[in-house]
């Protein structure tokens, strides 16, 4: 059976029919001339996109979260000290990721919903040398933005590398892993790239190279080793495991796409459907539980409205529109929706259309609000965007 | 670009058209009411595939080797003795994963191409308590068979638990993972079972799912871990990572097609396919690397005839038919070519073209052979076949 959806969640999102066509096409071989050049243009797309000449960029074969493990595991070694900083479900995530990784961690956390200020991780490296600090660049759990530039120059000051987690922003806002200085990134398809699912791209600097090169131990997964994959995707071209052949046609595939928009063009659509999105919600008092002035371009987490049932409004939007959001995580479990307008997806027409079927699904529950204004602030916005 | 390849290397096999279609629907989301479904599904028909009635059989958003590292990181801590049988490249990997979960790795190391007897695990366990054996049931790079049954008695006699790599077996030839006790069974999608890689079917014994209840410690993977992945799959339906949801559309496709065969009928295809190309093979003097009696039925491991350069046979191969084998793996590098018969990939015509392609190469690299004896050699062969 096939299904479908408005993808505005989380992630995955909505993917291009030319991507799916990509990944349909027939399966050859991991070592075939032919699969070497793809894993060619897939880096240098990535390069473009994440904005890096880094020659250590591929996509590891899994998820995003496989990705997180890839860039922990590969830097960290037994009794490393690696701080992590955590506002949300992912960076407690990478918390725990180092642990296992048998890093020393320390963790600082704010108030979900709110970003570091610079002076927050001054003060936590200002006495413990860390071999390396993770935050995450865009908090899928709570849809704030965390400004990444001063914080690297803080961290690299100490002599730390820099892990940055743009799972949900690659593609979507702007990313500068060469600019900011990060050591170790990594980001996943199906978010703001609009591929499906399953490959996670990743990068390393110089830096984090040298600190690969200089391991005492193994890397403790085999299946992310970093060592053993570059021999693949190098010249080498040495066999380690069987890639993910038709995912890396579609995400081969999806950056073409990117790259066709153009990134600047691409970061510009992601702002302005927020934007109207954000006129809409303001409309019927909708308000985001991210701290004012750093809400994520592509993914809004509002309050819940004070009469609306989580779960019956979701189902509704889900059976009745076909349109899919994402429930709270953590702390905003049962009190946050959070809608995603991430690559593809961010389109005019789909903000109009959630505002639509928000509103009937609301009046249903009995939520009071002035009808239909979210759609005529939205409408008004988005003619204001034009004219600029 | 897309490219139409004849895989008869070790994998990735031919897809299906209609595995390819169902990869290429639309994407849905993760926590999708209908993607659930698909979930519980491709449990069903795992478990029929596996011939095991395991609650905890799932499919790994991963290659094989993430299935290998999912079954040795789950039921290993640290310091944990392990047993790891050796006779090719993948017994090799096993030891290595074990090695960085920390286990206190034993091996038993045979000649490559060789399996092992009984008495050989007999002698090895005596003495020794190890927490877990491991075995590989299709050796990839040598084409050996180890049968697994009395291994699995003396295994559990002595109290052990039994993980069993059955990448290249599985949907090939006999599995029976309830019949034979294995406790961790792990597969790859994109052998026998002709889907695109991107999956690790995996399934746990109820023994091997108390050890893991009764851990001590955190899985070393977080990707990996399955005290996490099975509340997704379970009724819990817990978010854990995003999983590749395409890469399951078309396991479930796969699924359905080896469960219209049957699959003793798909297995004795399989050993049908072999037999006819043994025989051109015997004609024109090929000889198998491996142990006489224990050749794999989808995995053909033979010898380099005298005079014929590796490289350039397997090129020419490649541009001028488009068929794709593979080189010799470990020891075998330069010496052997593997010639893989698998699921949709293991038919009549293929064997027959593969012969004939192979016999142009030989001859035009001035090999000496009876001409065109390989082609009347399995034509006679699959005469008699089809008699019985």
């Amino acid at each position: 059976m096939s299904y479908k959806r408005v993808l505005l969640g989380p992630g995955p999102s909505d993917v291009d029919p030319r991507v799916l066509e990509a990944l349909s096409r027939p399966t050859i071989g991991h070592l075939d001339p032919a699969f070497m050049e793809i894993l060619n243009d897939i880096r240098g797309l990535l390069q473009y996109t994440f904005r890096a000449r880094n020659e250590m960029t591929l996509a590891i074969s899994g998820t995003g979260s496989a990705g997180m493990e890839t860039c922990v595991v590969n830097l960290i070694e037994s009794g490393d000290p690696m701080l992590v900083c955590i506002n949300g479900v992912f960076g407690k995530r990478m918390a725990d990721v180092a642990e296992r990784a048998g890093a020393k961690v320390t963790t600082i956390e704010i108030e979900w919903g709110k970003v570091f200020d610079p002076d927050q991780i001054r003060q936590a490296i200002k006495n413990v040398k860390f071999k390396v600090v993770g935050i995450v660049h865009a908090e899928t759990s709570t849809g704030a933005g965390q400004p990444i530039e001063e914080i690297s120059r803080i961290v690299h000051e100490h002599g730390g590398l820099f892990i940055v987690d743009t799972v949900t922003s690659l593609g979507g806002m702007k990313v500068e892993v060469d600019k900011w200085q990060i050591d170790a990134c990594y980001s996943g398809s199906q978010k703001c790239l609009s591929c499906p699912p399953g490959l996670s791209p990743v990068t390393f600097s110089e830096a984090a190279v040298k600190i690969l090169d200089q391991r005492r131990s193994k890397v403790q997964s085999w299946y992310l080793d970093l060592t053993m994959i570059r021999q693949y995707w190098g010249s080498e071209r040495l066999y380690h495991h069987t890639a993910p052949i038709n995912m890396n046609y579609a995400l081969l595939e999806a950056l073409k796409i990117v790259k066709e928009e153009g990134l600047e063009k691409r970061w510009a659509r992601h702002l302005a459907n927020h934007q109207i999105l954000k006129a809409g919600f303001a409309a019927i008092g909708i308000k985001y539980v991210t701290q004012a002035g750093y809400e994520l371009p592509m993914l809004n987490a509002i309050a819940i409205p004070p009469g609306a049932d989580d779960l019956a409004v979701r189902k509704q939007l889900l059976n009745e529109f076909g349109i899919e959001i994402g429930g709270g995580l953590g702390v905003f479990k049962g009190n946050a929706w959070r809608i995603g307008l991430m690559g593809a997806a961010s389109t005019r027409s789909n903000v109009l259309l959630f505002l639509a079927a928000l509103e009937k699904c609301l009046a249903e529950q009995g939520v009071k609000f002035d009808r239909g204004a979210s759609i005529a602030a939205a409408n008004n916005k988005a003619s204001q965007l034009r004219e600029n």
